[in-house]
């Protein structure tokens, strides 16, 4: 292990009819508060109805930001921004994923801060405050509720970065299962592939001894693998979206990256990926992961065979370590294709013709820890993803 | 799994050198700070030394209340609080295990509260506000350097009772696993059974489907399961070391007990045996824990087959579940015996004169989930320990 400092600020309310504590919470920072949502979903469930009428019942001053799409963007969030502080807004509610969280973060920091917002992205700058964020999430998927870490493209270079910073961190999170059962099933497991890679991106390092965060992953893991299948076969098991909202939030709450230096690099291929085609994370992920693990298994092959061993329950007997290597990532790859998420680029039409630019945006930051990956690794695994 | 609210405002602080935290932090809160320490160990091993020389070349002010015991005495910490209040302490550190920081809880929450510490203990009034708090924790056990509990004992009364509060969470502990080197081994052996048993009271419930709280303390007893004859064996090694000190961190940090209501009836036992007694809690916990396992396994068998099975390896085939259950049991009273740990209160030359005083303190309180305890089970819990 190495040294570590562990600091999760964040108020986490976890189950059914938890929206009760919103107002309070709210107003903890004042009364003018400003909702962020994405599309139309949140309106046709009913959920932005219920939460328009509890603020509206407690005679809060509301400002809206709709239409944060998927992998979002500068520019919607630059209207949040100029919105807070136009409008003196106290606190700041996200209602939906990890696109609406992390959009509300930026703009939650921004807010206090005169620059350009893309260099908090970029970290060029170092953020001294912060309007107050609360969450209530509708997708088991980002971890994005109870970390201070945030994913924001820019349409215009087409670029797409992760920042973090202590401030981001929601104030509170409200996590009511009931608001993950009209997740569509494409939408669900990209949500299950996402939080499966955070765990493993965490569990794959060359830190040496580190037995406490091993098991926690792996017992991770192993719940997601035994409840995912129940969730995709119906939509609507209550119990089974509670496992999978839980294990959305542990698998990015920091708790799994205490002492280690998790690898990252496939998450880093990955948003150049989308920042480009602006397709699903999760989707991208569930491409590029095993790739990654193929093309770097053998720089540190003890954690790719204990991984195959102890999450996949390959049998080693008989078997070299490549084997239980192989056989690891051939049953998660397995796991993927039987809930439905894409394996190959081509299923989202993508080919060779702008390897090069993706190559580029994703060397701008280094990237790997098993491997240091060079121009040539990150060609390699895009190659054989197609 | 049932609603929850999880929040754990502590700041932890691990690993080698960490203390260097520690000015920066106190001062924080201001520049008047009251150490809280036990007896002799602190000052043996040159923590004391260490802390006084950053605390005096950083210009504080320091105030000293040394002689915390083990099972911490409100006749002691009554002490600390009228220092408290008397030199406007405005920052509490306590540097050492369980009792001292479950003391300083008690010295920061009272400091603020004009009337009866004991009814803060008793939970008869509501705290309001609290001195800060910081821990420097120097033995592997207790986990309160990551919560908000504190159990106090009252000398004159023979009483024990344990109290929880969010203004009782440290603001931060600094965990170096250096500082646990020179803890001797039956207090080790002790820290070790006191963690187990924490993860223990909180994985027997009664609460349905928790698979991710099931496998973090599986996951959890099965690393210290491997971890801990190890220092047994060598004292000194620091690996070993650093996985039992934070396993007892993150035993009670109630990341554990998410959504689940733990027994914890073994504890209330064990806090009248000890508060009579005045024996290791560790110590007590090892005698009584396995006898409450036996007595109350029936009315939750699956749980305490899963327990065996997953914990221990027991294998099941050809084994009625109540083999299984057994097996469990035999196989954690024979860890604990291979360690060191006592298995009898007849290793304590305790007999059976005072079991009714026993049984009256820990009736004083509802105890059980598995099984709400009655007078009689607890007399019996107890006569199956002599």
């Amino acid at each position: 292990m190495q040294s570590f400092l562990f600091y999760n600020p964040t108020k986490l309310y976890f189950g059914k009819n938890q929206i009760e504590h919103l107002v309070p919470e709210l107003q903890n920072f004042g009364m003018t508060v400003l909702l962020v949502y994405g599309g139309g979903s949140v309106k046709r469930t009913g959920l932005y109805d219920e939460i328009k009428s509890c603020l509206i019942r407690a005679h809060m001053r509301i400002f809206e930001l709709s239409g944060i799409e998927p992998n979002p963007k500068l520019e919607t969030i630059q209207e949040g921004i100029d919105l807070c502080k136009k409008e003196k807004i106290d606190v700041v509610l996200a209602v939906g994923g990890g696109s609406c969280i992390d959009a509300a973060k930026l703009i939650c920091v921004a807010a206090k801060f005169d620059g350009d917002p893309w260099q908090i992205v970029m970290q060029k700058v170092e953020p001294k405050e912060a309007l107050p964020l609360g969450v209530i999430l509708t997708i088991a998927a980002t971890g994005s509720e109870m970390n201070g870490t945030s994913v924001i493209s820019r349409r215009n270079t087409k670029e797409k970065y992760s920042w973090s910073h202590i401030l981001a961190y929601p104030k509170f999170s409200i996590l009511d299962p009931t608001y993950t059962i009209t997740v569509p099933k494409d939408q669900t497991v990209y949500g299950i592939v996402d939080m499966m890679t955070h765990i493993m991106e965490q569990y794959f390092h060359r830190t040496p001894h580190t037995p406490i965060l091993d098991r926690m992953c792996e017992g991770l893991l192993q719940t997601i693998i035994e409840t995912a299948p129940k969730v995709v076969k119906n939509l609507e098991d209550y119990q089974a979206r509670e496992t999978l909202m839980y294990a959305g939030t542990l698998a990015l709450n920091r708790s799994l990256s205490t002492g280690a230096d998790g690898d990252w690099a496939a998450h880093g291929i990955e948003h150049a990926l989308s920042a480009y085609y602006d397709i699903p994370h999760g989707g991208g992920l569930a491409i590029i992961y095993p790739q990654w693990m193929k093309h770097v298994a053998s720089f540190h092959p003890k954690r790719f065979s204990q991984f195959a061993t102890r999450v996949f329950q390959i049998d080693s007997n008989h078997k070299t370590t490549e084997e239980v290597i192989h056989a690891g990532i051939e049953a998660l790859q397995h796991f993927w294709c039987l809930l439905g998420a894409p394996s190959r680029l081509s299923d989202y039409k993508i080919d060779d013709t702008s390897i090069e630019k993706l190559v580029a945006h994703a060397m701008k930051r280094p990237l790997g820890k098993i491997k240091l990956l060079t121009a040539k690794d990150i060609r390699q695994i895009l190659l054989s993803s197609l």
